[in-house]
């Protein structure tokens, strides 16, 4: 493995277990085995590794999109998108956990989430547009509701994993089924009969539990 | 104002201005104008502060579910009870910055959380009971629908103030209301043709201009 693979790995690693504060180039470089002068011949500071970080993140989750085909689309397929999403996430966890920090501090993340926000906000729409095409969603009932809709999806996929840390006992499948679920529940009040019945039937073969809540406070009551 | 008073209202100040990292016993001290001990004699430490921090912000909220009334239910009401309550919460930020943080540094916290989530979860159910018996919200069409609709409304509740802290430049009221038109806009799926007839009457009096996503994209665009 290249240094400059070895440094990134690494740097993910510590950053995911320890946080931002406890971090730094000698850390990294102490750990990979070479000096901190080698190390930032690499990567400057903490940061340009951090947005090394944030872009292979993004570009892992725009492979699902890429991935992208009209027929397939269903409530299943984004389901099943969703929980692959959220691992990826998960592996980069630092960044969502911390993201307030890293855009306070890094204005190239923060400008280009701004502008990935916005292109997200149009690709989802063309979902949208061809699952109304398919006659899996509604048309809209009232002007505005879908983006609206969308950007309430967004925020939710980059809040989740916050959520988990607080809500969740153990990580780790179950907490990515939970909040994928929640995710496509989000699509069911904007189904047509015939998208409804392919959700129903598909969460009919999954026999899954009635939706309660949260899983930690129910052991508790 | 009480000595004790005086240690809450700065403790607060200096946390949502600079964060847990740079907040001590002695910072907030020395800016009361007493010494350390005499600090610890109110509270033993950071943490308990911040307990109490947390527990003023959860009172101020729930004032708002005390003060229900069920034929008051509409669309405007919840879009007005949500700004007032994200301007409370932007007051207490600090907390809902780093609620992964605080959660971990203080199971208090953490399982007073939990239990609270499970009982709006409740309180939100009764609403929607509510608004199902006025004739403005529809029957559920799947089992669990709402249970999880409740679940997203509290996730994206908890999520609002960081996302605004990426995506807004300025922070004040026409943040607010982005995000209060965003919560109230999770509704409008489930509403009967009566509810929507309130809410289209609703918007139309507002005149908003049509939504396109944040504003801070728009003005590069």
């Amino acid at each position: 493995m290249k240094t400059r693979d070895k440094i990134i790995r690494e740097a993910k690693r510590q950053l995911n277990e320890q946080g931002f504060d406890r971090v730094s180039i000698r850390s990294i470089a102490d750990a990979v085995g070479i000096s901190p002068g080698n190390l930032t011949y690499h990567f400057k500071n903490v940061d340009t590794i951090v947005y090394e970080l944030y872009m292979e993140l993004v570009e892992a989750l725009s492979a699902s999109i890429q991935e992208f085909q009209p027929h397939k689309l269903s409530t299943q397929w984004f389901y099943e998108q969703t929980v692959k999403n959220y691992r990826v996430m998960w592996d980069y966890r630092f960044l969502l956990l911390d993201f307030v920090t890293v855009t306070r501090k890094n204005r190239q993340v923060k400008d280009h989430f701004r502008q990935l926000v916005a292109m997200r906000q149009l690709q989802f729409r063309m979902f949208a547009d061809q699952m109304i095409a398919n006659g899996i969603m509604q048309e809209e009932r009232v002007a505005g509701l879908y983006d609206r809709f969308i950007i309430q999806t967004i925020i939710f996929s980059d809040a989740w994993l916050s959520d988990a840390l607080v809500h969740f006992d153990e990580f780790g499948d179950r907490m990515f089924h939970f909040y994928a679920d929640l995710m496509v529940s989000g699509l069911v009040p904007f189904l047509t009969e015939k998208g409804l019945e392919e959700y129903r039937g598909w969460k009919a073969s999954k026999n899954d539990p009635p939706f309660r809540g949260y899983p930690s406070i129910l052991g508790k009551m």
